[in-house]
């Protein structure tokens, strides 16, 4: 039998494709992940378009997947994920493990916010450097971002940051505090990568109708987004500026008011 | 009225999301766009998903897309593309040109080679650098594609090298003449970027059925696919491998026999 893993894209079910839609509903057993994403996912609204039972799965299931695997070797398993699966390690880590006893694995590709927001964001695609995550260190701050950005940024190359926001532990870095974190890091840093006045774009909720773009100097960008809780949102520091892209970050500029 | 850009995903029309096909069937006129990617598109096929008349895109009304964005003052129009959209820089001027006459535009989201490519590799996101896109350029060298995977070599990261696979214009460059390339260029540069054993991934045809993977040093690679003519396909090119990569890669390494 199958285990699948299927991709529900970047905006709750309704981004699954028609491939992934029909294979979920032909397998004897679905299990819903949610936990490699702050999407939201309702899992009654999944029931109804798959017109079946589907399991949500605990981060413990998902982290020792045994039990689904075993289960393949009988049945056809979907396992349904947020975004584009396999970007996350740890569903490589279930088809490393199903692999590994035998199973036939077979993945059905979604939008991922790694493509998205590059696209969105109107910069191409070819000049992202290396991605980052900017996650909650305690007191420590994150120097290994602040260094991909200056690395990237002597190349010419953008920096697609995307912020760790963990719906369930509460561990959430919005967009204006990401910057704030950022800025605080080049006070004491003072290498030039992001001051001020240096230029920052936000894309948040991309694929939802309230999805909202902004670019802008980083302080204005900041000012405006503060208290609004953006999530899921990611931000990019972009490198040098190709005239077509500069064009493209006027559809969605800010300035100070 | 709405413009919509629609994703198609990686494998044909049914790659489309649940929403990207609701939207398509809600519109007063759709039509299809194909030469941004080499992925084969049956119209037949979408106009029975569909349940309507579409309409194949020239690629000259694509790149003078003025007809289209008028259009979209009255009616409801959807563009399918291949992939994701706005990744191909011709649809962000669409975008442009749209925004620019006050016309609204939405993008529903797909499967992006980018991130599946990424996926499936079983490497790990994060540590990939810039990446390229191998083009026929006469009988001039690809040195800016050597030169940044030295780039990124050096800080360890991948690269992904995308292969220019122009079917209309027959300009393909399968991924065994893209080793072969990238061989001879190290010949002359010898800067010791990419020797006969290195590392390389194939990425042939991801989401469809007949998809092949496959890893190993890069002589064995390209003699095991000679005269196979993959498409469509991709390359990867590794820097360094944590253990959980190594690990990845052995689900499709080969010897050779």
């Amino acid at each position: 039998m199958t285990l699948y893993l299927i991709g529900m894209g970047i905006s709750g079910i309704r981004g699954i494709s028609i491939e992934g839609l029909e294979t979920a509903k032909a397998c004897d057993k679905v299990y819903l992940e949610t936990y490699t994403s702050p999407l939201e996912v309702d899992l009654n609204e999944v029931e109804k378009l798959l017109g079946k039972k589907v399991r949500k799965l605990s981060r413990e299931e998902l982290e020792n997947a045994d039990k689904i695997i075993n289960e393949s070797k009988e049945l056809n398993i979907a396992i349904l994920t947020p975004g584009d699966p396999l970007i996350a390690t740890t569903h490589f880590s279930i088809v490393l493990d199903a692999v590994k006893r035998g199973i036939q694995v077979k993945v059905i590709h979604s939008a991922s916010i790694h493509s998205a927001a590059i696209g969105e964001s109107g910069l191409h695609a070819y000049k992202f450097g290396k991605m980052v995550t900017l996650a909650k260190l305690g007191d420590y701050p994150p120097f290994s971002v602040y260094e991909t950005i200056l690395d990237n940024k002597k190349r010419g190359l953008h920096t697609l940051v995307l912020l760790q926001q963990d719906l369930e532990s509460g561990e959430i870095i919005y967009p204006d505090e990401a910057i704030k974190i950022l800025l605080n890091l080049e006070k004491e840093q003072n290498k030039g990568v992001f001051k001020e006045n240096d230029i920052v774009i936000i894309l948040s909720r991309v694929g939802y109708d309230d999805c909202l773009k902004l670019a802008g100097k980083a302080v204005f960008v900041m000012n405006r987004i503060k208290r609004l809780k953006l999530c899921p949102a990611v931000i990019i520091i972009p490198g040098e500026l190709h005239f077509t892209e500069r064009e493209a970050l006027k559809t969605y500029w800010i300035e100070e008011r």
